[in-house]
């Protein structure tokens, strides 16, 4: 009997391919600038990527060109310095060699006793005093912010509950939670309240005033209207920058109000608690270390490769009362691997990955301080952004950035929102089929704008000038086709 | 003003960076065998794995050494051949190759048109083919098990709430829901079913027969009563391969009771399902495919790098329905980046890492047929290690092997529990300690046993003869050590 392995029979083989991945990588993201934002794939590479389950075996080097031609070559583009869409980091080598180093590692983050446990805390420690969080809080890392942010709502649940909510649940409650946001908050949070059992309509969305801000007086309000029907209002959820404009809540004047009503206060600063690190910007979240729990999300502004998300919990005994169990085979050892801590017991994943290494290694390369220059830069070109646009006539500027996110229009037919929306989408998407730059789109107050996110540590200003050329070129070409000019109150510019 | 970027300033240097990075790596999988399984940490490593969050940059070079000495030198050793704690996949080198050109990329696998988003569908689409089910069904790749199961039995809640739970809560629900597992279900589900807000009490444990397997007449009967006490009885959680023993509940009874009394079937394979690929033992997971869920997790039997679990939802529309949400700010367009899919519509995180690739690299690499030797190689090792210990007068099986998990202890004084528990703990430490084996101990029926569960491709026959050798010598040693003699009744043999 001869036992068969995935391990290479020749490593000299596969080390000779591993060198040419790096090679291929580095010039991958070397010469991004070079490339489109974004490109359609062709029909024969989705027919590619449809292929049936492989029974028997290839040659790692016709895999990894495979990759190359198929996968490489047509990524989302957020690498890409004019990709400016949703809101997410745009990675970097250091993180992917750190990623690789876990993976080649392959330990376990469950717990135990051995060095990436350790990191992985260390890591949890650098992000509490980034935030300016007390040493005596816990945290864990996490997928991302969704689940940061279902985690934050799991354990303000779970103290709040007013019953053992673990062994009785939620129907064992004695009066049915309330929990408040803005009406900007992200889809995650009607996700997590829904998954949590409380229902979407436990989830009261509050209005927001001209800036996009929670209106406390309203929020005031409705927490008083809901006592006297009988709830019990648990929960706000602050947003320190909201997915659609980057807006951020009163976080002072949240803390103080549910110091009074005796709230939980849950942070999503999955886009803005890192301006904590931010030296010209950090005001922007002045309050932020009052909350009870902060989700924030270092695969946006610290560029981790994805996954990594992280929850902070100010009270460590509920965060780990809201998961730990005892099970019989994963007692704790007075020696040994089983010596360590249990990192599970801080959410709801048993088998953890290395996450924290990628964050450790780019934070040790570039120090915290550059992080923070970083964000300060992204926000100095969201201005930028803002002025560009406000002096383009053609442009009209939608919400201005607070944070780093733009939002605004070709001002095409006003009298007609759809055909307005229409030609918008339309220079979208012929910036992105072009090549040129990706953005996204919203709807703010029911008006269609596009949006531009700049978490982007490529972004040069250079970039933002070619962008408003652009969309100014494409707006007047767009305004001028046959579908359009019927309609457009410019046609007349057509000629 | 010139922009700072993550991008070194010298690609040359950072690319032979990276070559040292993946020699060093070849090296520690190459040489892993010489290695020991486990070490403790000396008090420097841990000092040195304290440093407080770094303010100012440093040389890559030296980041990397740093990792390289405090890091690497201490994993938690489930990449080791003899390595057999928990359950846990050992991972492979051209998975770490994957988790890197992931991360270089960068791609948000969220959703959109581009080709990593249609890689994690497809491979979707393979795991749905490995496990038999049907086309039609759904599924996504997750974290890893816990959030597997999670997924399913939210779905489950949905489905049984028999109101719009979404929207109005568990306290809603007509009547309280029942889940029914066995006595020997993982962890993982009360902590899901806690947080779905059910409460531990919504999730009954039967009691299982001398194979470990749930005793369905007393489900039968738990149903019943259940029923008449005014409960729905919602799902039965099935153990395809338990954490403590590897029992395989009778999948197609079950599956015809759930059928019977319209029940949802989700099965918990995150051990055992993957064993429908393996020609030898594919019938010991027989009626899998009956389910309505199924839990499953590459990074368990499949070795790929953490983290990658996936669950299958047989009904599609059930599914997305327990998660889609409508966004304004993700709205889908006909052309671009927007046109595709929304991955995150099948689960609880919004951005999601591209985790498909090093799971498609090495199934294209190998072939499917040759994880499933694999994973017959380790039952048949696990059988072999059943009768290695049977021959050896010194240990008793505890448990024989069905699938890969075999539960054995070192024959003490018998009479004395809490002495044989110190004991085999102790040669559990010392296995550790001296780097030799890392087994994991658990408790069957209140009786303490240690446990090796083989899911490793590097494991080979030697090892499991020389764990055997070891455990004689070190039980020997021990039991007659000042502490343990005086009690032994196998105290004469120390002379
Ligand atoms: C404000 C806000 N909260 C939460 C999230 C969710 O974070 P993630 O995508 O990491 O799950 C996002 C981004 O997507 C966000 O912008
Ligand atoms: C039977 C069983 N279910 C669920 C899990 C949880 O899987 P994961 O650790 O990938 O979350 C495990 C393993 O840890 C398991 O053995």
């Amino acid at each position: 009997m001869t036992e068969e392995t995935l391990d290479p029979m020749d490593w000299k083989r596969v080390q000779a391919l591993a060198h040419r991945v790096v090679d291929d990588s580095v010039a991958f993201l070397r010469d991004v600038r070079e490339r489109p934002a974004w490109r359609e794939m062709p029909p024969e590479v989705r027919a590619q990527i449809a292929a049936p389950l492989p029974r028997l075996p290839a040659p790692l080097e016709d895999v990894y060109a495979e990759v190359a031609e198929t996968i490489m070559a047509y990524p989302m583009g957020n690498v890409h310095p004019r990709f400016w869409s949703w809101f997410m980091g745009a990675s970097n080598f250091t993180g992917a060699l750190g990623d690789f180093l876990a993976a080649v590692q392959g330990s376990n983050l469950g717990g135990g006793d051995h060095a990436a446990a350790l990191m992985d805390r260390q890591v949890v420690d650098w992000l509490k005093e980034m935030l300016g969080f007390p040493a005596s809080a816990s945290g864990t890392l996490v997928s991302g912010g969704s689940m940061a942010n279902l985690i934050g709502l799991l354990v303000a649940r779970n103290v709040k509950a007013g019953v053992d909510i673990r062994e009785l649940g939620v129907g064992a409650m004695p009066q049915p939670l309330r929990f408040y946001g803005s009406d900007q908050i992200h889809g995650c949070h009607r996700k997590a309240i829904e998954a949590l059992g409380l229902g979407n309509r436990a989830l009261s969305r509050i209005p927001t005033d001209p800036k996009y801000r929670i209106d406390i007086v309203a929020l005031r309000a409705a927490i008083a209207e809901d006592r006297a029907a009988g709830f019990r209002p648990a929960c706000v959820i602050a947003n320190a920058g909201t997915v659609n404009t980057g807006a951020v809540d009163d976080l002072a004047a949240l803390a103080d109000l549910a110091a009074k009503e005796d709230l939980w206060l849950h942070v999503d600063g999955c886009i803005g608690a890192l301006v904590a690190i931010a030296p010209d910007n950090s005001w922007q979240v002045a309050g932020l270390a009052r909350a009870n729990s902060v989700a924030l999300d270092p695969h946006k502004w610290l560029h981790a490769p994805f996954e990594v998300g992280c929850v902070l919990v100010r009270d460590a005994a509920a965060h780990r009362g809201a998961f730990a169990t005892a099970q019989e085979y994963l007692e704790s050892k007075p020696r040994g691997l089983a010596s360590g801590t249990w990192l599970h017991e801080y959410g709801l994943q048993t088998t953890r990955g290395f996450r924290a290494l990628k964050l450790w290694m780019s934070l040790k390369e570039h120090g915290v301080e550059k992080f923070g220059r970083l964000i300060d830069q992204n926000i100095a070109q969201a201005h930028e952004l803002s002025r560009l646009i406000q002096v383009e006539p053609e442009l009209e500027l939608v919400s201005p950035a607070t944070l780093n996110i733009v939002c605004f229009r070709y001002r095409s037919e006003k009298s007609d929102p759809q055909l307005a929306k229409a030609i918008n989408v339309e220079i979208m998407l012929r910036l992105q089929e072009q090549g040129t730059a990706v953005l996204s789109d919203t709807t703010l107050r029911g008006a269609h704008c596009l949006r531009a996110a700049i978490a982007n540590h490529r972004t040069r200003r250079e970039d933002l000038e070619l962008l408003v050329r652009e969309v100014v070129r494409l707006g007047r070409e767009i305004g001028c086709e046959k579908q359009f000019r019927a309609k457009s109150a410019f046609a007349e510019r057509c000629e």
